[in-house]
């Protein structure tokens, strides 16, 4: 297949893009809110402002391109978020973010459009500073309330509001919904794929038909400070003994299903964290994942009767929160199909695969009808610096890209 | 018995010192070298200042009051540390520091003196800001070099010498050693038991006649950074699952010997804890401790073997660093039968008792002679705000103390 003309424009997009919060091992580290991120935001600010988009930004900083074909018409949105875990990937997010704004530059010109076009990069898609992840499209589709969002602190006490404030990148209203004037009518967003089923079998697309399930739980470890030399054993209330023992539980839960469940936890805190002190408290961050509603439930189940065990055999107490979480979803299936055809129609190889990570589509879909792609990374790796995805599949990502959002914005989807 | 007629003073001065950077819960936070040590210094300085001590500060903190009584002798020294844990008690360490004053203050007319007299508050006695523990008497006892001691930074990056300066606590020079004309003839510390001995039997003395073991490592855990969603169980190398094993490890290991080990991990540090990321790093320190070199020899091993274990099940690597440590060692007899003639002389009930933490005591003994004294713990609570010892105990030890720091001066330890 011939690549489009606008090729070597993405590619150097996404070089400059790059640049911003670089680190040496070739990844990014712009999490939510940070100068980084407001770097980046800027530069894509500027990038649609040139190309005739008028940008604006709503109350939890989502910033909005917007080209307006139909006077009054619905949107049809593209996107992704330009966050990034630290020490991330450089793929992540921005690549469908330019993705996003190069399909609909191309559009500006559109024959038959029914609907408008919108640019979006979601803020907070990641989680990593501010907690929950896909924070900014949680609050557009309702999910999330506006004010726990902008409440919520980052590690150092840093509320999103505030983070916001400092970069200039909270809006003063709404940019769709009701008395804006702006209805979105559907979402397509294009990212790397996080696994290797696309790397594996050679296949340049991906068609995500389904996303797994979801529960991340906030667990406190409540013990008691003592001597680490001092205190006998059976005397002490070791915060960290039991947070261990539930991290060590989260893995075998996982070995006992083979991959259809994954666990982990990627953050716990000790407090007070001395070397000759036994922890008082701890805080984790544990995350389970599955394609089975059913099996996450079973999986529910057991880590509570687990954590009431550890109580008893760490002599601590556990407290546990539901701090997120989502069920096992269908993407819409004429949205499989009307990708699949483009793919089809371009030449381009293509399976239907299953996302484990969440993506703001997993919010937008619940709403309107929405199309997810992906695009191969080499070994799966995903959350790293090593992150890595072919030129040329960045290229054809954004052709697919492309005709997918201009069938929807013609209505390809419509009374689908 | 009756109360020494200084009694008074030693609990109003108690209370003072007490409230120095004092906790809502009854405890103190006053770690090594930041305001809080810095006000607790300045208030132990105009006290020895107000009594006509010499006051002095060496390379590495150590601040010095010093009594002249034999003009050119060498020194008894008797101290402890006035810098606590984050929340810690408000007894640990400052009821030495003192009782050292007191008991120095009530001798400065001592008939028949051999030495001079110097109350010593050790800095970094904790070693939660600042690792290792014990590190003003490491360096004074030069089992540590004051170099290394001073780049040594707090989390935050903040050196040792760094922190004593922003005080202006680092002294140019030594206090005692060659070319200081000043010499150690013996050391004397009180401090509370943390531990239920003396607590459980009704006994108001401890006579400290050995020491408990210790080996603590850095353990640095490898693994790599990944998508807690996406990335399969099997391509993980989660550091953190790597360190949980280790943690439980060494309590299994403690139960396996009863109350003849100890083991504790009080810190550890996750890398780059985002709740979505697996983590590619963990820091952890590690304590093992015992009154017996061999089973301490055999844990090593075993810890060993099994952070090889680790390495496998967990696919992470692990370096392991000895950070500190020391054998378990006998304190003087002839220390501890003179503080017990002391106890029988004031017709105060007394037992020999081992310790099981490490005090500046731990590095003095071996190179002066050294007697080291317990009083009571409520319940044997330490390194927390719980910490309690009843006033009259306060009072006794002081007592006590006065007199062996006495006899110590006269000479009763010479050619023991």
């Amino acid at each position: 297949m011939t690549l489009h003309p606008y090729a070597e424009s993405v590619l150097d997009d996404f070089t400059a893009l790059s640049a911003i919060g670089a680190t040496p091992a070739g990844g990014v580290d712009r999490q939510a809110g940070t100068a980084e991120d407001g770097a980046a935001r800027e530069w894509l600010r500027r990038w649609l402002s040139e190309r005739g988009f008028t940008v604006a930004v709503d109350r939890i900083g989502n910033l909005f391109g917007l080209y307006e074909l139909v006077p009054g018409a619905p949107y049809v949105l593209a996107g992704s978020h330009l966050d990034s875990q630290p020490r991330g990937g450089r793929f992540d997010g921005a690549y469908g973010v330019l993705a996003a704004a190069h399909a609909a530059a191309r559009l500006r010109d559109l024959d038959g459009a029914r609907y408008n076009l919108a640019v979006v990069d979601w803020f907070n898609e990641e989680g990593s500073r501010f907690t929950p992840s896909m924070m900014g499209s949680g609050v557009f589709t309702g999910k999330l309330p506006l004010d726990t969002a902008l409440a919520t602190t980052d590690p150092s006490g840093v509320a999103v509001a505030e983070a916001l404030d400092s970069l200039g990148e909270r809006g003063t209203g709404d940019v769709f919904g009701e008395g804006t004037g702006r209805t979105a009518a559907g979402y397509a967003e294009i990212h790397i794929e996080q696994g290797r089923e696309l790397d594996k079998t050679g296949t340049t697309l991906g068609l995500v038909d389904s996303t797994w399930a979801a529960s991340k739980y906030e667990l406190v470890v409540h013990g008691a400070q003592a001597h680490t030399g001092a205190t006998a054993i059976a005397d002490r209330n070791d915060a960290l003994y039991g947070a261990a023992l539930a991290v060590v539980f989260a893995r075998e839960l996982a070995d006992r299903h083979g991959e259809d469940l994954h666990t982990s936890c990627g953050r716990l805190t000790v407090v007070p964290n001395s070397p000759v002190v036994v922890p008082r408290e701890v805080h984790l961050h544990l995350d389970l994942r599955s394609p089975s509603d059913d099996l996450l439930a079973e999986a529910d189940a057991a880590l509570r009767s687990r954590l009431a065990e550890i109580e008893i055999e760490a002599d601590v107490t556990v407290e546990r929160r539901v701090a997120h979480g989502w069920k096992g979803h269908v993407y819409h299936p004429e949205g499989v199909e009307l990708a699949r055809s483009v793919t089809e129609d371009l030449g381009v190889s293509s399976m239907t695969v299953r996302t484990r990570a969440g993506h703001d589509s997993t919010n937008m879909k619940d709403v309107v009808p929405t199309v997810m792609l992906f695009v191969p990374s080499v070994e799966g790796i995903s959350h790293a610096e090593g992150e890595f995805t072919r030129d040329e599949d960045l290229v054809v990502g954004v052709d697919v890209l492309t005709e997918t959002l201009s069938r929807m914005a013609r209505g390809h989807l419509d009374g689908g």
